[in-house]
């Protein structure tokens, strides 16, 4: 008999690989603008600097970084986020609270295998963060689509919903330039969110991988300023580079004490190298903000590129919100076209996009799509949003 | 209500600690002698080689290591497994049916989502690999325990086992310098182990992360060279250094496919940094014959080390087997003496170790423990097991 025929080797075949990642390969084609990616911009990267400190400590203290470490983390990064949190929170956060995970993907992981079971409910972002659609959906739950605005997760529908009987055991939202819509939770909203988190016993992960990216407005507090019942996640990928799968949870300290033990079991720890090396870096006394103050530039100044652009080339025939940070432009097609009938066309004449039907967990809207403005520079977006109006005139 | 009262969060108190890891913070008193961790030798890691290929690579080509990069792995990392996988296999491997885990603790937890369900049985080394039991674990199996001897996993009670009922999902051993036993699983039984998976249709683990570590006798092939059915875990961790986390799993195409689309949900890849700079290094031409050549000189003088010294000190009154490769000696104490008792005067006398009965699933034998001569020298070894001989005198 062959292992291929037990039924558990179907499990995996339910599992749909992420459309975006499918995309990659049709953005690799030559001459291709793409503004379809998720990647952060490779000209923020602090390669000299990441060259000069990683010699160092090679030279230092290289068990660091070479030998095994603990599954909590790194204790200067830990220390690190705890510090950044109590500011976010607004109150104290003990580095104990922090566990460090292999990018914030796996906090999501992590998050699953403690809280979910086969049928359980989990309310989520609707359109939603596709890694963390796939990250829940191995373990099976029900989801519980709750739209988004211009202003974040809809609290309002949340309550009604709670009020109509659901039972989230778990409610996940991005909270800063969400993926895919940009949009940040408003003030009002995260306290909200906190209350209903304490009244109806369901626990908010607080997703947060693009906090560093605002090029307008200002810093809100985490929902964690409310609420226990809460996890945090946080992510290098976006604020120095994601090669090192670096990521970590601020959590109250029961549920990060659980979360490591099941780390444990996962993959023992999360990369010494990559750890120390980045409490080194943003250790570094002004580094940082300097860091941040380029990769404000960077995203702010292609932001206004992509939506002049947009506005310039396909004017009322797609509406959008401008974002005030994170690498993404959400938008609708005038009159219900079809963003996946757009794409083929688009990819014709040379641009690429993700539709929105990729991020619904419910019934898509059909004429959303994402683009993404973080690799390419205003001339490429310019152009490229030259090509998608050139498509769109194609299907008409 | 508190997220805390939410029934799922009692399934982490379930899960047990790493008795290893707990022993951890013991052994870091100064002058205490540790036989007791399983860290790899830090003078066997090839620190100038990684600080030169690493410079060299954040100067050529830094988006490799920086970027994000596939789910299944660096291309030359996966082709270089491949090849290896192939040689041990004694037929093609293609590098397709390669995917690169965060460590094989990460393929172990992969293997588990995509076959496990609670109450699913099982069959495992007994005494077996903690770190295997742990990852499991959280998917709440029935565990099988199979006995090892001196030479493996004993294949005919698996077959006893098979032809009485069980129908275990997976079995999972560790087959070369086995964690804790030191043992290596005989070439006739990799040939049986392989029939039996075919007749019963299940899934053979194979973990190998000791494989470099082989200091006598001669290399076996993997079972993969008689059978399908099954995966083979390998890892960096041992042969270069762990800290950066980078396994991987050889796998029959459809598992492969199937498990990097769980990985994808589970953190999206491993680090591409740790990926890019071990392919460079073990490709440099030379350079891995000359390494490994090194820790077989350096594990090989601490285990004859070891084995003589404790011969010398206990005598009699520790039964053990000289192991051919690997970190670890494994034993029994004469007399029926408790290890856990022999560990608290060991301590006293300032020399760790780790009582056997944390390696088993099933009923313990209380006498056994084992001995890691990895990281103390020859002049440690010896007074280490001086001071085991006097504690085992404070015991009587």
């Amino acid at each position: 008999m062959d292992a291929k025929e037990l039924p558990q080797a179907r499990r995996m075949a339910n599992l749909r690989s992420s459309a975006i990642r499918d995309l990659l390969a049709v953005t690799q084609r030559p001459g291709m603008i793409s503004l379809g990616g998720g990647l952060p911009a490779p000209d923020s990267f602090p390669v000299d600097e990441l060259r000069v400190v990683t010699d160092r400590l090679l030279r230092e203290r290289p068990s660091a970084l070479l030998q095994y470490s603990t599954t909590e983390g790194a204790p200067e990064l830990r220390a690190w986020v705890a510090e950044r949190a109590a500011a976010d929170r607004c109150r104290p956060v003990e580095p104990e609270q922090v566990l460090v995970t292999h990018g914030s993907q796996q906090a999501l992981d992590l998050v699953a295998k403690v809280f979910l079971d086969p049928g359980v409910t989990v309310a989520i972002d609707e359109p939603g963060y596709v890694g963390a659609i796939q990250a829940l959906s191995v373990f099976e739950p029900r989801f519980l689509p709750v739209p988004v605005d211009g202003d974040g997760l809809d609290v309002d529908a949340l309550d009604a919903l709670l009020v109509g009987g659901e039972r989230p055991r778990l409610v996940y939202t991005v909270v800063n330039f969400q993926n895919p819509t940009g949009a940040t939770l408003a003030l009002e909203r995260r306290r909200r969110l906190a209350a209903l988190a304490e009244r109806y016993g369901f626990l908010v992960v607080e997703d947060d991988p693009y906090h560093a990216l605002r090029f307008a407005g200002e810093h809100l507090p985490s929902t964690a300023a409310w609420t226990d019942n809460i996890v945090t996640l946080g992510t290098f990928s976006k604020l120095v580079v994601p090669g090192l799968r670096v990521g970590y949870v601020v959590a109250p300290l029961w549920l990060r004490e659980g979360m490591a033990k099941v780390k444990q079991g996962a993959d023992l720890h999360t990369s010494s190298w990559g750890q120390v090396l980045l409490a080194e870096l943003v250790g570094e006394p002004g580094w940082l903000g300097r860091h941040i103050a380029e990769l404000v530039e960077i995203y702010g100044t292609r932001a206004a590129a992509l939506a002049t652009a947009v506005e310039h080339h396909l004017g009322d025939r797609f509406t959008f919100q401008r974002p005030d940070g994170g690498m993404f432009l959400w938008g609708g097609l005038a009159g219900g076209v079809d963003a996946r009938a757009l794409l083929a066309a688009a990819l014709e004449r040379g641009v690429a996009f993700v539709p929105g039907d990729a991020f619904y967990t419910g019934e898509p809207d059909r004429s959303t799509l994402r683009l993404s403005y973080a690799t390419a520079s205003p001339v490429e977006l310019d152009e490229g949003a030259r090509r998608l109006a050139t498509a769109l005139d194609d299907l008409s």
